[in-house]
């Protein structure tokens, strides 16, 4: 395989970065998953990533990073996760568990090693549709970040690459993407969704990413294969 | 002070950050300082941001990211760094001190603390006249960062900030940085920047960064305050 197929894949552990990763994969792809240490109070999502990666055959790298310097989200500080919001909830505004510049971020660690492991492609599984109202979702903040990915790395400003930057899942409902990811064989039950599990790493079942994943699967009608905790 | 006027400043201990941070202090920016550890070989550059921080009266905060494990550069890896290069090989090509995609991953950082923070104002002291050649010093990379930074984050997406990333040094000489710090009076002793110090933090004075600020003082005419190894 040319160099120039090779892709990062920002893997999270979730439903989401899986289907990504698999789509890279099924689009001929040498893949290397990059998974973000970032301070997050669970560490379920980083194992789930590294099974995800593990199952499908691609090396699996986690930088670190203390993002809790950086603060002002539920996901790394000690806020509340909100529980149990209508798909209307979430569409009215962004929540808590926002992570200030998070995508930036990641986008820009996968770029750097992107560009040192001599891939051009970075996939990442932000979503506009069934999502959060994270703005660093949309298209439009995608193709700015790739704008700006061409114009700051040696290997684009040499002529050597031109970066772009993969959203495979950014049209497409939870229920697509719960599709996609059984037409591409990806065992989703390894997948980890949600934003404060139990001691054990069971799903709260009440948080907006457990709610998505539940629509998903309901929608798609397919077994959901998350394991809830059981008061939930 | 307005909450608008709050900014963030990328200080990394070298001569130029120190400058652009005086800068956005005489602009009338409440400052915070963001230094990154990222699993530089030194700690030196880290120190003399403290310092420089504490000296101007200016809050410090680092983020702690090991870029390791992205790879790929002299300044985090094994990879000898070049001495003795004239100003023309520095401009012939990126050298190996080149940190993959470093200023966009510092930016990234940068955007999360302002929002964190509520600043709309970043500083960062890139330059892209006396430099190494580093492509994410150059202002068609800034600008693009900007626009990317205005679809990314939560409080420009609701209109509450307009995001603006300002690199005061961009077209200066290092000899014209020298002199602007001198007139706003940062104690430039306090600052490093060599690539590769000795044990005690002293400067090896061969190095692309060493040999840039001595032609700096140099044209500027102001004796250099910097403590060299002496075997230099």
């Amino acid at each position: 395989m040319s160099a120039s197929k090779r892709a990062v894949v920002l893997l999270s552990g979730g439903l989401d970065s899986a289907v990504a990763l698999a789509d890279a994969l099924h689009n001929g792809y040498e893949c290397g998953a990059l998974a973000v240490r970032y301070g997050q109070r669970h560490a379920a999502e980083l194992k789930a990533a590294r099974r995800v990666a593990h199952s499908l055959g691609v090396p699996f790298k986690v930088v670190r990073i203390d993002l809790r310097a950086v603060g002002g989200s539920a996901l790394t500080d000690r806020i509340d996760v909100p529980k149990g919001r209508s798909p209307r909830d979430m569409e009215r505004g962004i929540p808590v568990t926002y992570v200030p510049a998070r995508n930036t971020i990641f986008l820009a660690l996968a770029l750097g090693y992107a560009e040192t492991i001599g891939a051009a492609d970075i996939f990442i599984g932000v979503n506009a549709l069934d999502y959060s109202g994270y703005p660093d979702c949309r298209p439009e903040y995608i193709a700015a970040f790739e704008a700006a990915a061409n114009l700051a790395v040696k290997a684009a400003v040499e002529g050597r690459a031109r970066f772009q930057i993969h959203a495979p899942l950014i049209d497409m409902t939870k229920a697509e993407i719960v599709r996609r990811g059984l037409e591409l064989k990806v065992d989703l039950s390894l997948t980890h969704s949600c934003y404060d599990p139990d001691a054990d790493g069971f799903a709260c079942g009440r948080c907006d990413a457990c709610l998505l994943r539940k629509k998903g699967f309901a929608e798609a009608g397919a077994p959901d294969p998350t394991q809830y905790a059981e008061r939930e």
